[in-house]
């Protein structure tokens, strides 16, 4: 028996679930291809090889696995949520004009808006045809409607980034659609594939909603508090973007007029100067708002975590319970 | 009895069809709406309220009520055409930098590409739920492949429109991307929804695609020798942008040497100046285009009278020989 070299969580599922992943790999590029259009697997390639961790299909692939399910379904979810994802990217692209993801130039500095929409359109109807071949209509009613979670939450944040009357219940709302609706469905269709008892498919539902949530409100904290090497991005980036996120909502909500009015000016109208970054972050220490997300993000993690107890015993189930740790880790 | 007023064909379908019409305007505003992202329903009641002639959504009612079908999916399922229908022309707007869409500012210019992008995402994603409500597989299955080929057809039409090299086979799939696959997509669902036996659920299939090709030629001829007060566009549009559309394709495939050199300075290189326009109509008029490519236009068109044959002798079938007409009669 080999021992594992694999420290970190999804490492571990990866190298647990290297043989299924691999035929996911296969799909992906199979699907990818077009006979008529070289433009899309040109434009795709560029994502889908750019060595992402491919946490979305892991998950669909661990709760299948763990679940008992050993028939072709879950390789097709796998593949489908990996283009859900990548569609929602390519479009992302269009929208934030951001010059850099995963390392590399965006799609759309390399080719153009036009070619970041129309083969994301074209990903995601590759994706609609991988969930019909499943026959399940449980699981494209899922699909569907994390389908529509994700549009709403992200034509919801092109208003809610810059409004200061953005709650912490309108956060969590977009927070759902960028990131958690398509992590829980992830978890959940393996699970229905998996002909699950309804308790179980729940939990599995809950476990993804819950990691991506925790998932994204640690990604958002980083942005104020991470170190660019390992990150990527710069301290600060949300702030000159005027992303409301949750360490600035939580300062908001307890901002005097005159910070109201700081607030106001760099966030809505977006007139920013030297030394306001600073100033955002003072007024965060203030409140100590970056403490207060960090432990959001770990009740969600906890809240992850919970949600496993319902599911059998299994060495996935215990990488699940890792990954759940690790994602608010990264800021410890 | 009521002496109908309607003369055009599709509004005799609309006419006959209004009821049901009336429940697809329905369904189209509820789910258009959105509880949390207002926006939704700004960008799409500009489109879906622009007074379009609801041509894909009549003809998936007009196919199921052929058929003899009276159960709720047709409603759904024409809601679901329209949908996707809609947010096409959102990520055209994207794509095409266009000013106008139906004699309205398109919606990119009163909102934004995000805006665009995102809302068509939503509707596509509603769409998605709808067809998800009928629980036909088969239904499903003909979608997502509709959607595919939409897609498809559009990327590929990003690369061919301003090659010339572009043929006659390409820029059929390129029609068949843009126009004809939801067409067919349209009026096959209307008899799959109805049980139909196969060769006539086929013969919907037939008649659309022949229909929506037929359309979308009558359409790229029209640019060249339409009157702008009844077509709402100018002569030559397709040429200014550098579109290669039928007629033209048909005079590069001609051409000598030095007419070669004058397409490939027009369209492929874009470099056009005055007396251009008159050229390009100079050549397509030497080689008779205009007049091969009405024939072709004609051909399709009987192409999907004759699809017809196979299907019940009802009223409906007499409207939608009539269409098959219409369509390629606004040039006549």
């Amino acid at each position: 028996m080999n021992i594992s070299t694999a420290t970190k969580p999804h490492e571990q599922l990866a190298e647990r679930l290297a043989p299924q992943m691999e035929q996911v790999n296969t799909l992906i590029r199979e699907r990818m291809a077009s006979e008529h259009a070289p433009r899309i697997p040109e434009v795709t390639a560029h994502l889908v090889e750019a060595g992402g961790k491919r946490l979305r299909p892991l998950l669909t692939l661990a709760a299948a696995e763990m679940c008992g399910y050993d028939g072709p379904h879950a390789v097709r979810l796998a593949a489908t949520v990996e283009f859900i994802h990548t569609a929602t990217l390519l479009h992302d692209d269009v929208v934030d004009e951001s010059g850099q993801r995963r390392g590399r130039p965006t799609a759309n500095l390399l080719w153009d808006n036009k070619s970041s929409v129309l083969v994301g359109d074209y990903l995601f109807s590759r994706s609609f045809q991988l969930m019909v071949e499943t026959g399940s209509l449980r699981v494209l009613d899922i699909l569907s409607n994390a389908s529509a979670t994700i549009a709403e939450g992200e034509v919801l944040q092109l208003t809610a980034a810059t409004d200061l009357r953005t709650d912490e219940a309108v956060y969590l709302q977009v927070v759902r659609g960028k990131t958690a609706a398509l992590f829980a469905a992830a978890t959940q269709v393996g699970g229905v594939i998996a002909e699950m008892p309804e308790a179980q498919v729940q939990a599995l539902y809950d476990y993804g909603d819950a990691l991506g949530i925790a998932f994204q409100i640690a990604d958002d904290l980083l942005d104020y508090q991470g170190d660019s090497a390992t990150t990527g991005k710069n301290v600060g980036d949300d702030f000159r973007e005027r992303k409301l996120t949750l360490p600035v909502i939580k300062a908001v909500a307890q901002a005097t007029d005159e910070e109201r009015a700081f607030w106001a000016r760099t966030i809505e109208k977006g007139k920013q100067a030297d030394g306001d970054l600073e100033q955002a972050l003072a007024l965060m220490a203030k409140y100590q708002t970056l403490e207060a997300t960090r432990a959001d993000a770990n009740r969600w993690s906890a809240k992850a975590r919970a949600a496993l107890d319902t599911l059998p015993e299994h060495p996935i189930r215990d990488m699940l319970d890792g990954l759940a740790d690790y994602v608010v880790s990264r800021f410890s």
